[in-house]
């Protein structure tokens, strides 16, 4: 019996669908249905209320560039913050870093680590690394309470749908700012310009009221709505080229799959309709 | 009663559907099945053996990378050779150079042409320009009879198989190289390096086999499979970005939605196992 997941892309009345193997894990916790599916030609598949998070085939594009990014545009990251990313694939590309002294990933929802470490080992294994804390709480209210500082703070959330939400409002990323240090960086993962350019256009206006200094950029992520995914980088004194540690990027030898120095800074440029929806 | 498109994506055992409200044009050709339907949010659709060839909404990405790259590329681009792109799309796109005195369209099928001009004209309306001839035979009998010598070959193919099978062998591109003046520029549509890395690949080995220099640029086209999608650009003398004439792109004025001068650059940044695809 062959099966099909479909994921409905309603901003274009359209669907993405590809076939399914097995259900390796099907459950629904407090705040969201979790599955992971195994797949003929992606691997297996992490799908959260029937959108796909992430598939072994094109995860590395999403995690790589929402880690190194920022990580290499601050001198010298060591403490970080990741708020969501439950799946562990952002702390698996942080821990490439040796300055990277502790991570604390902050995701309300513990089954979805659960479920990823026992079914996606290859994304979830590092977090149980002796660098990272893992929180199981709310994003939200983490932030607005910690008297912790960061050099970076990393949003890997869902889609701002359901609870997802909170972590795209304007008082959120007033609360990441305060808890960065003096030259933090903070990147958000910032959805399709293709598709849902209001939603990118909404959290370039947010950043900038907050931020001195917002950057966007881009990567192709085969599986997500597009497949044309924006991420915004806001910070307080660095510039993601002009300061871009290319000798620490050479020097570290990382084996990565998407991520390089060219991309680093390629990413940055814009095709022009995406210029116009992120600059405010 | 609301219908669906469906395009299988068997690289992945995939499907990317959407919503049809209106089917404009059906008919076979001597060479393939030709359709042209209206959407809901993709505007009107080209449909070409099942497979989307165009949609309303992002074909300027691709016909703007396809043209004004190499158009940018080399100094003083004026007579241009389209192989394929009987939509017009990538003719409308070449003509906004002022210095392109002629471009050949060599399509194999009418059909295409008459049916675009009939109901896409925002794509195909530029193909009756007196700057254009065209000319519908086999592009592979073109390139290999002609006398003529080109700056600028485009090959705007559809997919390696059926009638696009010529167009992406090793004794085609001969014929290219033959035909281009010697300080000439040929840019290929290359597939999908994300789920046809082996096409990308082989594209890659027959450009280098033959032109003395080879690049690869990228950009992001939703409705294609993946979304991400290359592009082959060989020269005979010119370097992409050293060469890039930002000075006569500033000048002129374009108005454009996805290429400009950062992206000029920015697009040949290649992820790493992109790299690894082209560096033959």
């Amino acid at each position: 019996m062959p099966l099909r997941f479909t994921e409905e892309y309603p901003e274009i009345n359209g669907a993405f669908s590809f076939e399914v193997t097995r259900v390796l894990f099907s459950d629904q916790s407090p705040y969201q249905k979790i599955e992971i599916v195994e797949t003929t030609h992606l691997g297996r598949v992490l799908l959260i209320d029937n959108l796909v998070m992430l598939t072994e085939r094109d995860e590395f594009v999403y995690h790589e560039m929402i880690a190194h990014v920022p990580l290499f545009t601050h001198p010298n990251p060591q403490q970080v913050l990741i708020i969501g990313g439950g799946d562990g694939g952002t702390v698996r590309e942080c821990l490439k870093h040796p300055s990277v002294e502790h991570i604390d990933l902050v995701d309300i929802d513990e089954m979805v680590s659960q479920a990823c470490l026992q079914h996606i080992p290859s994304v979830a294994g590092k977090l149980t690394s002796q660098r990272v804390s893992c929180q199981f709480q709310d994003g939200v209210a983490y932030v607005r309470d910690t008297e912790k500082k960061y050099d970076v703070v990393i949003i890997d959330s869902t889609d701002p749908i359901s609870v997802g939400e909170g972590l795209f409002t304007r008082e959120f990323y007033r609360n990441c700012f305060n808890i960065l240090k003096e030259d933090g960086v903070l990147v958000a993962q910032s959805e399709s310009p293709a598709w849902a350019p209001e939603l990118v256009r909404g959290i370039s206006r947010k950043l900038h009221a907050i931020f001195p200094a917002v950057y966007f950029y881009q990567a192709h992520i085969p599986t997500y709505p597009s497949g044309h995914w924006a991420f915004g980088l806001a910070t307080k004194k660095y510039h993601p080229i002009q300061n871009f540690d290319e000798k620490r990027y050479q020097q570290l030898q990382l084996s990565l799959k998407y991520y390089n120095a060219d991309i680093h800074r390629g990413a940055f440029a814009l095709p022009t309709f995406m210029q116009e929806l992120v600059n405010a």
